[in-house]
């Protein structure tokens, strides 16, 4: 029975996130099973790189399943196209060894934070952007982001209520682009803890409005304490824009795309 | 009493059109002066500079009115903005010399038409771009694009049924950007007729597809004739990026937007 490998892009406005948890709540995953069983036939059960929240959304969100079909992975891909709602696509598809599995095989996650930070509320970004009307000092943000790069305990930034488990992350990468008004918060890393990126975001804007210094952040990283960090940003301005994996040759891939891995082709 | 700019952004998707036409229609004149109504406690007739079709949105459309009010230009922006749905805001707002009428005053507009060119659908700009998936020659764009550069009889470019008028306009810029699978075709002209930008993009979707040779261009505009163009563009990749006046100082500003005049924040 092949593997897949399907690469998907959603806007996450109008699901209750990837997982599948109660009966009747509209979830990504949900919608790809749903997709495939019509597609195929077959009821199959899909794994996703990460478990996004309701309201996240994705450019290049992984899963990967198990499916029996004679379809080639281009038709596949069209056909899933063909059935899936409007907010939801697959962008790539490819078969893959069996072994592949697109959440214990991902290396590293991208996940980016957009802030429309302007006087006014802009409708166009109203979906992907949290609007922060405040003025924001970006260079005491961007020293706090540079105190979070590399291997830490980010228990700080564990969703309070979160199950004891390992809470050590390496962060490869953690900066700020400013375009205009609006701010790109980029996390790279190997792994993330549940809401570390809005609890991430919330702490920074906290930094950038004057109302916690830079440099406590190697002190709230010791303290290993959730209610000493910043409230969790609101969901809507988070994207996964794509997961990371080691080489491997897909053995037939779907329809090319333009899309360039890596790119980060809006704001 | 006093005259006001107001520079707007919207998204066009629920909106029939800038211009009130008929009662009940929800448009973005309605929207404006219903927001004025409730917070100036006057009737006010606004005038916008471009009447953008159903469905095409705006990152900065002005509008001009004249109305009494004692708030300072600051308030009067954030008290429209707090009672204007969802989908539109004030992003500028000031006041100016009475003679100023957003339409009548506009030099130039830049509209950009947004083509999201890969095989598979993309979520995230299902409402701003229009998605094609076939193969499109650039070059072969750029060229049609480039005969289109300066003074022209555009009446083969003009909406069927167009009431008779002048069709000679002058086109500033005329050019195809590429980033990924996002392209934006950004035409800049003194005025521009009804649908004229929508069908120029229909035509040059026709030239990308190799339906149509780059070198018929001139040939079309010597044509005067809307027949032999290509289809109407679908208006949700059109946005009306700006509208360019002579030199003027505002009396007084309100807020101060992050929004740097003539960028274009996102793709």
């Amino acid at each position: 029975m092949p593997t897949f490998r399907i690469v998907l892009e959603y806007d996450g406005t109008e699901f209750q996130g990837w997982q599948v948890q109660r009966q009747g709540e509209r979830t990504v995953q949900g919608a790809l099973e749903a997709a495939l069983l019509q597609v195929t036939g077959t009821a199959v059960a899909v794994v996703g790189a990460g478990r996004t929240d309701a309201g996240v959304h994705a450019e290049g969100q992984v899963a990967s399943c198990r499916v029996e079909t004679r379809l080639d992975p281009a038709t596949l891909q069209r056909a899933l196209n063909a059935v899936l709602p409007h907010d939801v696509a697959v962008q790539e598809l490819s078969r893959v060894p069996d072994a592949f599995h697109a959440r214990r095989d991902a290396l590293g996650k991208l996940y980016v934070y957009r802030v429309w930070n302007a006087a006014s509320r802009s409708p166009l970004r109203a979906r992907t952007a949290l609007w922060v009307p405040d003025h924001l000092d970006l260079a005491a943000m961007r020293q706090a982001l540079g105190t979070l790069v590399g291997t830490h305990d980010f228990a700080s930034f564990q969703a309070a209520g979160s199950k004891p488990g390992p809470t050590v992350r390496r962060l490869d990468r953690a900066d700020l682009e400013a375009d205009g008004g609006t701010l790109r918060v980029a996390l790279e890393g190997s792994g993330f803890l549940r809401h570390m990126v809005r609890n991430v975001v919330g702490t920074l804007l906290e930094v950038g409005r004057g109302r916690r210094r830079a440099d406590s952040m190697a002190a709230l990283l010791a303290a290993r304490d959730r209610t000493q960090a910043g409230a969790t940003a609101p969901a809507h301005g988070l994207t996964l824009v794509r997961v990371r994996y080691g080489d491997f040759r897909p053995q037939s891939e779907g329809l090319a795309g333009k899309r360039v891995d890596g790119a980060e082709p809006y704001s």
